[in-house]
């Protein structure tokens, strides 16, 4: 991506829309994530994911929330200070499966300026995560810090 | 944690109130979790990072946010079928750095039995994550799914 494409606060407008590229959530991954951060038997293993209420393997929710993180930042929000997020809310409306190709795509709702602080100022973004029969799997309203173009 | 630990939605009421243990962040994991997740200066070089507006390195939020889920799962919150989330509301008051000693405290603030299945519930957790200095890292309000008691 050129610097041409790196955006800053002045460059943003309300409704204006970004899609990421594509991800494949694999098995192994899936299951080595959850070891170590979130271990429970849905996220760990087969045979006891089929006897859970997903009725087989699922990615932990903050897997799902980390690979939208890395979409958004590697082409999805081509922001020039990077993505930095101050909160927002999440949701999780399916589970993310093994296999899954995933596509995030975001719209900014709101953009804020700094009172205090001239040079900088809250965007207010809303994102989508598909998978590949375009279900949503994960939404993310995010505050994001952005900053205005260097003079 | 014997079985008799384990809260069904049944065992739960609102200000009820959990602690975890504790983790450390390590430098090195802050760089791995951002190579694979969130790629950005500020989370992978101490250099670039000592210029960036964080003066230094610091995790991921979604690293911080997969380690607080690990907090909970690991006996933060004793929840017998696991801790299931459909979405919340996330907030990063401050970074998290290398060295920070993490820990989380939770408290419910709400319980909903469903209307239509009476076997399970969602119950509102407020969590908080604490670094050694007693400054919060991390607000996690999660909307959970809980059963009741088997009969």
């Amino acid at each position: 991506m050129s610097e041409l494409d790196q955006l800053y606060l002045d460059d943003l407008d309300v409704g204006q829309r970004f899609t990421s590229g594509s991800y494949v959530m694999e098995a192994a991954r899936i299951k080595e994530f959850a070891a170590e951060f979130d271990p429970q038997p849905f996220h760990l293993n087969e045979a006891a994911a089929q006897m859970s209420l997903f009725k087989g393997l699922v990615a932990s929710g903050w897997h799902t929330a980390a690979v939208a993180m890395r979409l958004l930042v590697t082409g999805g929000l081509p922001f020039a200070n990077g993505i930095i997020g101050v909160g927002g809310e999440i949701a999780w409306p399916r589970p993310t499966r093994p296999g899954d190709i995933l596509r995030v795509e975001s719209e900014i709702v709101e953009i804020t300026p700094s009172r205090s602080k001239p040079h900088q100022g809250i965007v207010t973004i809303r994102s989508t995560m598909f998978n590949q029969h375009r279900d949503p799997v994960y939404m993310l309203t995010a505050k994001l810090l952005v900053f205005r173009r260097p003079i």
